[in-house]
This record gives structure tokens, sequence and C-alpha cells, in this order.
């Protein structure tokens, strides 16, 4: 047994680093652990026994960033908390390290089931974190009773990988706004209430 | 010179429904030239001559679905017509066939330039064509004056693509009408009207 914070943890924290670095170079095709048992400075046979893949080494990459809170906004109104979770995922998806390091693992998702399975985990320990953000904002009146928290924090996100992930538009301060806004305006609306999605199962 | 819809026309069809194939099955890091040829049942120095590699075999492929014209929809009302789009989007990503495809081109095109460039026209294409189901949206009076055709649709989009890479949720009917009803509200809010963007700079 060794103690939580001992070496265990260092390797692991000197590993995903250098996991960083070789998906942001050189994308999950790219990945080679003999490279990043070098970067991380341990042994090849550690990285062998301990992760064995590019694609393990993904995936416990993303349980190690979602297990990096970020604490949810408390700025009193939906339309705040909106605005800053979309200011925060715009500022992540446009900063050049972090912007490729989630072009690279979208990239592992979609050839690797473990990445995949790793990267809707991350997603959804994020959404949970500021879904209380939506059950206040009913408590207020903002939005209506039933208002799913999950899709209002998808549809911020959304437009904003829609623009990683196409290459149209930037992302920039002006489309995080815009991305909060076009939640809000459909919260308030009614289009996210749970039961919104049987009302037109007759069309 | 070869006639159109000649020999040359006839070759990249086979290839590029190869390349489709081969995407699909192995996604871009896994295309093989020689299995491209193959299965097209053209000669390995053709691709080679024609193509040079995966990722402008990819890149043709774009360039090929982007001709390929989807006519926008006339429904007489703005909700109908971002129904109408949205479903189309969500089928096209829903279907095994083609949303493999999707997911491969999205991962080759964080990868690659040129398949990136592809894309980016590919979304440019598509959203142009549908952009007057806007304009004529704003001359009935249904949204704002100045509001963005391509911020609606890129809002119609953004939800289902971002159940795509995320694996978050289903793409079904009900996520294409909430994807749909969301671009609305906020077309009607005035979130997309196009000097929004320098209306809070002072924030």
């Amino acid at each position: 047994m060794q103690r939580p914070g001992g070496r265990t943890a260092r390797v692991r924290a000197q590993v995903l680093r250098a996991v960083e670095d070789e998906l942001i170079e050189h994308g999950l095709a790219g990945i080679q652990l003999g490279r990043v048992a070098r970067r991380a400075g341990v042994g090849r046979s550690t990285v062998y026994r301990r992760w064995g893949g590019g694609a393990a080494l993904v995936a416990d990459l993303l349980e190690s960033m979602a297990a990096t809170s970020l604490p949810r906004a408390r700025t009193g109104s939906l339309a705040g908390d909106l605005a800053a979770n979309a200011r925060l995922v715009g500022r992540t998806l446009a900063d050049p390290r972090q912007g490729a390091l989630f072009r690279a693992v979208i990239s592992a998702a979609e050839v690797d089931r473990a990445a995949a399975r790793a990267l809707s985990t991350f997603y959804a320990i994020r959404i949970a974190e500021w879904a209380p953000c939506v059950t206040e904002a009913v408590e207020r009146g903002e939005v209506p009773a039933g208002t799913d928290p999950e899709e209002v924090f998808r549809a911020v996100s959304a437009p904003l990988y829609h623009r990683l992930i196409t290459g149209l538009g930037t992302i920039d301060r002006a489309a995080a706004d815009r991305a909060a806004a076009t939640a809000l305006a459909a919260a308030r609306a009614g289009v996210f209430v749970s039961d919104a999605e049987t009302r037109d199962e007759s069309e």
C-alpha cells in the first residue's frame, strides 16, 4: 500500500502531464509510450505495466481532469451563472494548450471506446457540478419548473464545441456570451422542460 | 481532356465510396491507399497519383458531399424550417453509416489541416443553402432585423453535434426538435442580431 500523495500519485501526475504534451504534439495516433516515459522521467516498464496503451492513458487523463473541481458560479441570476459557465468553457477551448488537448481527446474518443466513455464521464461530472444553478433559478422563478439542468448546460457548451470542431467562427467572449444567451432564451421559453420531448411525439 | 461523367468521374465516385467504407471501418489513421484502390476496383497507382494520401482523400470526399445539394425547406414559418433542418442533421448523425463517417471526418479534421479546411467549407456551403429561411423570416417579421442566418443554423446543429462528440444523450427526433426550438427562442429574443456582440463589450 502506498500513501496518497506518495510516489504512485507523483508518477501518475508526471505521466499524465507527459500524455498531455504528447496528445497536443502528436494526437492519439502518435502517442508513443516510450516517449511518454522519457518525458515523465519514469521507467518505460512502469508506463506499460500501469496503463498499457495510449487510449488508457487518455482515459486516465480525463479522469484526472474531471477530478479537478471547477466550482460553479453563484452570481445570483441564471443569466450571470450561464455567462460565467460559457466564458469558462470558451476560455478553455480557445487556450492554445487546452484547446489542442480537447481536440485531441475528442479525436481519440471518436476511435476508441474507452476514451469515449471517459469523455462522457468527464462532461457528466462537470455538468453535475453546475446543475444547482438551474434548480436555484427554478426556485427563483426565472425559468419554468421542470427545466432540466443538464440540457441547459449542454446548450451552453454546444455552440462553443461546434465552433471548435467545424472551424466556423472564433471562440471569443462574444461567442461565449451568445452561447449563454441562447441557452437562457431557450430555458425561459420552456424548451428544456423535461417532459417537453413527449409533447411533440404525436406529430 | 475527359468528358464530365466519363471515366475520370466514375473512378472518383468509386474511390470516394471506398474512402467512406475505409473511414467508417478504420478511421483516418487506418486508411490504406492500397485497400482503397482494391475496394474501388482501380489501380493503386491511380489513387497514389491523383490523391497521394488519406487526408487528401477525406478532403475530396467532403468536397463531393458538399456538392450534393440538399435543398432547403420552405415550410412558410421559421419554426417549420428550423425543425426540418434539425431533423435532417439529426437523421444524418444518427444514421449508423453517415454518423460513423462524420465522426471519422471530424476526427481527421482535428489532426489534419487540409481535412479541417474541407470540413469548414462543407459546413459553410450547407449553411449558405439554408440561409434564405432566416432572411425570409426577417421579412415576415418573425425574428428581428439583422438576425444572422449563419448563427441561427449553427445554433440548430450545435446541440446535435455536441451529443455526437460527447456521447451524452441520444440523437433522436426529440433532440432535433429541441435543437430547433432552442435556436428559434434565441433568434426571437434577438441573440443572433449581428451587432449584438458589440452591445456587451463594455461589461
